[in-house]
């Protein structure tokens, strides 16, 4: 059963953000840097993730662990297409901005193996990389990546995977169908926080627990097709 | 069992938040005036206790629910004493402040039916109203309320109500032993951030969800009579 029936949202390409917070709000720490992408203590966030069995997989590496996580990872593996913002694409202002082959902070085999579409200013033209991945650079605005996901995506759905700020932008337009929020068991402090100015009404779908995160799925409501 | 005995700290009088926070992490919303002491939606982050028989019947009520949010209640009614901020108490800056015979924001019979330590800076006589709650006014910092307050709860616990200032403060001091953080399903935009400048290293214990909120207990790490 795809998302979208499991939503009662059929025939929509819904638009899920999936994204890991910690405690006290961020979804990466201070200082972020090239050789730190994600701050101070950012790394730590994704702890739940990297020892799964799933997660290594999907990066090309073997061994880890099924546990409960695993269940909120399948969450995010069902995507058709990727939305992201520039930083998350090239992991800050990297030599991968200028070269037209790279793909950016993610190497020569990103782990998305489908279409990501980056936010940018910067035209550019698409990058095609190993297993399935690639990156096409959007630069009319946030519904214009969206449409364009979309059409890529199919009958599976369209993953906002981040920063923030791109966050913050869909969900001011009112253009994001869940959310999926990993929130791991940890402050850090300072940094760049999830959330802006507010957000849509919520309804609690589905929570998983486990030491590691407690992963929370929130459909938003009066959303078109809502009954 | 004891909560001491739950968390292997026998012996120990803990120091647990107990506190409701929204996904974007406020405890009030803005402005908070006398007839809206949460400020703008605050109402709205505790509906999930508003429900339930056994906070009616806290509050002199009849009638109400029992569910999984009841669970998650009933870890905040074992306490044996409280701490709160002035404010948590007074509501704001309330005609309560100058009357010795009032209960603060809380009326004749308070919900707590065990001795309160509200920190504040104006010293002021103890209040013993209905219920057996007394209120009494601590003006010499947070370690001198707690330790009152230990000595109050006996074997029992100690809950930090609020707001979230004293949270922030006695964090910082390292003194919490356990965070209990109900998160409602809903976005303030703005008011008052739980979480200041970081926090300890924690230890997610155990989650109880349901479609009001999503309760986790953290239990605090590298805290005295650890392993």
């Amino acid at each position: 059963m795809s998302s979208a029936a499991c939503n009662g949202l059929e025939g929509m390409t819904l638009l899920l953000l999936d994204i890991t917070m910690s405690l006290d709000g961020f979804v990466a720490g201070r200082n972020r840097t090239l050789e730190q992408p994600l701050g101070e203590g950012g790394e730590q966030l994704h702890e739940w993730l990297f020892r799964l069995a799933g997660f290594r997989a999907q990066h090309g590496l073997t061994g880890g662990e099924e546990n409960a996580d695993s269940g909120a990872y399948a969450w995010q593996s069902g995507a058709g297409a990727v939305v992201m913002g520039r930083r998350m694409f090239s992991g800050g202002a990297g030599p991968w901005e200028n070269d037209p082959n790279a793909g950016g902070w993610w190497g020569e085999e990103p782990p998305f193996h489908v279409p990501v579409f980056v936010l940018t200013k910067h035209p550019r033209e698409t990058v095609e990389l190993q297993g399935g991945t690639t990156f096409t650079f959007v630069t009319d605005g946030i519904e214009s990546a969206l449409e364009r996901a979309r059409e890529a995506a199919g009958v599976r759905h369209v993953q906002l995977a981040g920063g923030a700020n791109v966050v913050q932008q869909y969900l001011r337009a009112g253009l994001v169908d869940e959310l999926r929020i990993h929130i791991a068991p940890l402050f850090l402090g300072d940094g760049v926080r999830l959330f802006g100015d507010g957000g849509p009404d919520l309804e609690l779908v589905e929570v998983i627990d486990s030491p590691s995160a407690t992963h929370l799925r929130y459909r938003v409501l009066n959303r078109e097709g809502d009954a």
